[in-house]
């Protein structure tokens, strides 16, 4: 469906200046017309930084933007086209009328990364095709899928391709930018997956008046501390939703009973909240990346209906 | 000014399947509730790749899409707003009525970025802000504009968070990349930037039929071989842009002189070919980032005449 746009662009947001000393200089040829460049090595750099690129529309339907989170050892190409070549998440929502946020968190694709371990304390993660096979929940051993599951297999090294390095040492920074991200946007509608989401439900304990909807797919953590302050979270609607395979799965069983959990919390507390297997709404087959599945759509459906009836509610004076 | 579009997504393109064998195991913590992840390093891991974004205009004036390509210790954000938050280059092409692809070139962006020293032979390089101050063409030394000069400096903190760490090793799988990505769009105008600009006029000549025009900002190197092969390139325009100070810089002096050099040499051959120093056209303070300095506009509409000319010249039989 054709979108009319009023601008498409990015900015980066967060981050610092960073200065190093005391490293040997290194002398290296760019290219042959070029002479010899001796890279020093110290100097200020900028760190812990953020890419958000954004899609305005002319005439957008909802007020609020819409923000989409990738999860770890990805970036946010994740909401792009699917490995197979459909439309991802990004288009839909921008079809639905909505100016669309998407974010390479800290460290990941177009956000930039930094030296280790002078920066960054530790070395970064390389995520073989064997481990997303099995962290990203596409079946039992690499090659295998689950039955019936609806990733797109044939286009696996693809979607491989997608997978970034990722660190484990900067979850602080990478929610600094995220609070920055809010603060700078305004009052906004979160969907976030996997280790994104864990960030989005903290954003919203954190900054409440910035955050008008959660989606959190998959979040791999939920918040720990503050538990206290949920009552805050009462207006913003939060919508949990997990796939098939998951409650199970040796890696996943605990991210999707600490979610359950939260969810009660906070609905005790009196925020509005869905919890949604999706294979007891007879959604079957969904694996970890449940935006690139076969059935994206029908996953986006799901989430669009929830999105809808929250604005809705959200505008009855309660 | 608002623009129809038909589609928004990426895709990936080129690299290969790498695998690794013999290195040890590594026990992270990922999230609090997670178990304990052992990292097997080995494996295969998808290397080389590039990511393509791409913009479909509902109704394009122009049939051939426009690619930009970055250049070195950058991303293809380059392309889209400028540090001091106006429109880029690739939302001015989109308003010209071309879909427009922008890439991140292998190990850089959303492209991802594989181990060294198993997959990449070196350690990367990171680009220092007073590296980047003197090679990007700023000024005479870090904080100090040249007279006149028109990069927006009270933005440069923002224009240092789009640093990424590149490589020097990889320019061979990153030729392979970019044939791969003429070679799936067919015959495209490409529009690069300095080492992204030496990457494009070596695809001319190597897939000249997939190649329409030139536009050259820039260029770090020009090609060395096969220049017996440049008679191929005609049919094909070629324009080189350079800003100011760059004739005396002492890196940038050298590919000034290689790419009039290389200029002229293909004019002798018979193909359609443009050389221009800005400053003797009147356009004075150009740094080596022309697309985002204050007058990126000005730079631009010089490229698209030259554009609009060439498309008009190549429509005329010869």
């Amino acid at each position: 469906m054709p979108i009319s746009i009023e601008r498409i662009g990015s900015f980066f947001i967060g981050g610092e200046t960073v200065t190093l000393d005391g490293l040997p200089p290194v002398v290296v040829n760019v290219t042959a017309d070029l002479p010899p460049l001796t890279v020093e090595q110290n100097g200020s750099f900028a760190a812990f930084q953020m890419y958000v690129h954004y899609v305005q529309l002319q005439h957008p339907v909802a007020k609020d933007p819409l923000l989409l989170w990738h999860g770890g050892s990805l970036t946010g190409a994740v909401w792009e086209d699917t490995p197979d070549g459909r439309p991802g998440w990004q288009m839909r929502f921008l079809e639905s009328g909505r100016n669309v946020y998407v974010s390479d968190s800290v460290e990941r694709g177009r956000a930039s990364w930094a030296r280790f371990p002078e920066i960054y304390p530790t070395a970064p993660i390389f995520r073989s095709q064997r481990e997303a096979w099995d962290v990203f929940r596409l079946g039992p051993r690499l090659g295998e899928p689950f039955p019936g599951a609806q990733f797109p297999y044939e286009h696996f090294q693809t979607f491989a391709k997608s997978i970034v390095p990722r660190w484990t040492c900067n979850d602080e920074p990478t929610l600094a930018a995220y609070l920055a991200l809010v603060d700078r946007i305004g009052p906004c509608t979160i969907v976030a997956h996997s280790h994104g989401a864990a960030f989005a439900l903290e954003v919203a304990l954190r900054k409440p008046q910035c955050v008008k909807a959660i989606v959190a797919l998959e979040p791999s953590a939920v918040p720990r501390q503050d538990l206290n302050r949920v009552s805050t979270l009462r207006g913003i609607p939060h919508l949990f939703v997990w796939g098939d395979y998951a409650e199970d799965h040796w890696f996943w069983k605990g991210p999707v009973r600490a979610s359950r959990a939260y969810s009660e919390r906070i609905a005790s507390a009196g925020v509005d909240t869905t919890f949604t297997l999706l294979p007891q709404r007879g959604i079957r087959g969904n694996t970890h990346m449940l935006m690139l599945d076969r059935n994206s759509d029908t996953v986006l459906a799901i989430v669009g209906e929830w999105l809808r009836r929250a604005a809705s509610a959200s505008a009855v004076p309660s």
